[in-house]
């Protein structure tokens, strides 16, 4: 048996978490060789209700998990850990602005940033899901100056998959079937999903589909589907986000399909003249052993590059409302 | 690729369904070489909640989801179903009695038995984790006489997994050190969790424990879990009740391991003296082409057989208040 990895997740007792944590201790994530130690952090009014949470993964007689610590102290949830889900924060719930969002959830990411640096391992992987995810995965990473940014990202695969079964959808085809889609940008609905370098079955995506479905249709979807899907169950995505999120981290630790990449707001390079520094959505091929590239040799139309910096505007005034905790 | 199977959950925009389909999908149930077409059904208000759930499942860009259904027509829902999840029931609120749950679910499982009967593969494998299960296995089963009983199990998974996860915190090992427990009965407070066969790393588990922690703490504890997780959390068990019925249907398809069994409710053959046609947990051994074969041949202490019989008694209590639904 391999030695333990142990995993840290934020807001454990959510929504989002309850989708995910069976799902990691199942061995989704790294297979069915690897046991697993969880650190689960929750504010101390939730303590009682991730308790619960815990008696029912004892419940699950999980082969794979070795240990559950639960706290609400961060440098207790964070201790060693090799990969970290900070899914915990504010939900946003119908009609409420990002703005309120980034407000109140900054300051716990700054705190979180600070225990990280401290306790955490050296080559920790911390995927931030909490929306704002792109900018709070800065003040994370900014209150961390002793880890490598390479070692923060946002979650953005949730939007790829999106336009992946949008794509898949319209074609006919089944996800699979696709391959080099790209979301660029911010987790929001800026976010520009983008068809140029897509193929379905080999073939260019836009061989196949008209462009006034990719402008009226397609991306317009994929920018709202949180809305949409917050209309339909009254809920915000939980089990989709929790399986993006193992999805990201999987590629992220386990490398990427070979021909293909996924999409990942990681700190910018300068690619493609978005500011350096910035945590933006790429294309980001991994090696197998862990290693992030953004793809940046891709050719851009002006179609695309007006989205793109558009998304970027919107990040440069993000980081500008949460410049203080930087 | 393999040919797909069918696939139908009921109750499918539930708390348990939101736990269950992504795992199914996802391959947790069948591998990842396994394709699956969903059929979901639903009551009829709760269509549109089921639509957003849908829309999750596509954003999740699952590469072995090939389809799925909505419906809140179980014809339509069963349609040549080779395995069946009938999760949908109402759910058991605090304080809520087990007849009350009877009185308002039986009606719905005769239904879908003369449903199941007419439409549903003829090996097809339904799993009735809706509560009270025994019973609503009991109805669903007699209401589709064209079908094998051996087509019917109801879920005492997740108290064989409960019962597996005090043993192993009492002695401080890991799950799969655990083998041959054995829930009897009801998936009630009067089940008997048995641990008079159960061995830990090998060895008796009587050989490990106290009578006195058997009958005043482990025991108690396993038969009434699923009030404390409802005090813990404010809500009934989902995702532990979800990773049950996994492990239930796994062994049911793929069978058990060497040398152990799972607990689950089938039709009695009068093993043990329990009433043959009674839905009631046993200690089960599957082979690797999905035959179930309860194990007949242990020896039963007085203590135990006392409580086998209790639980066999409520099992006929419950079975006289839906005689006419038979």
């Amino acid at each position: 048996m391999k030695t333990p990895i142990v995993i840290a997740v934020t807001g454990a007792a959510g929504q989002i978490s309850y989708s995910l944590l069976f799902r990691i201790v199942s061995g989704e994530l790294f297979g069915l060789e690897q046991p697993v130690i969880l650190r689960l952090l929750e504010v101390t009014p939730a303590l009682e209700k991730l308790h619960g949470v815990v008696m029912e993964l004892n419940d699950c007689a999980y082969p794979l998990l070795q240990k559950v610590i639960q706290t609400d102290d961060p440098k207790i949830a964070f201790k060693d850990a090799d990969y970290v889900f900070l899914v915990g924060a504010k939900p946003r719930k119908t009609g409420m602005k990002r703005k309120d969002l980034l407000e109140s959830n900054a300051v716990i990411f700054a705190e979180q940033g600070k225990a990280l640096n401290e306790v955490a391992s050296r080559h920790v992987k911390v995927l931030v899901t909490g929306n704002p995810a792109n900018t709070n995965a800065l003040i994370t990473q900014s209150n961390a100056p002793d880890l490598s940014p390479s070692c923060f990202s946002g979650m953005t695969m949730l939007d790829h998959n999106r336009a992946i079964g949008q794509l898949a959808e319209k074609c006919g085809v089944r996800s699979k079937d696709i391959k080099n889609m790209i979301v660029w940008g911010n987790h929001s609905e800026t976010q520009y999903p983008d068809l140029h370098h897509a193929t379905v079955k080999g073939l260019e995506a836009f061989s196949l589909v008209d462009d006034a479905w990719v402008v009226e249709d397609f991306i317009p979807t994929v920018q709202h589907r949180g809305g949409a899907i917050i209309e339909a169950r009254g809920l915000s995505s939980a089990a989709s986000a929790a399986n993006a999120a193992i999805d990201q981290m999987r590629a992220w630790a386990l490398g990427t399909e070979d021909n293909d990449w996924v999409s990942m707001a990681v700190f910018s390079d300068g690619s493609y003249g978005i500011e350096k520094g910035l945590f933006y959505s790429f294309p980001v091929r991994v090696s197998a052993d862990g290693e992030g590239t953004i793809v940046n040799d891709l050719k851009i139309e002006e179609f695309s590059l007006e989205r793109m910096q558009e998304t970027e505007q919107e990040l440069k005034e993000e980081r500008l409302a949460v410049q203080h905790l930087l």
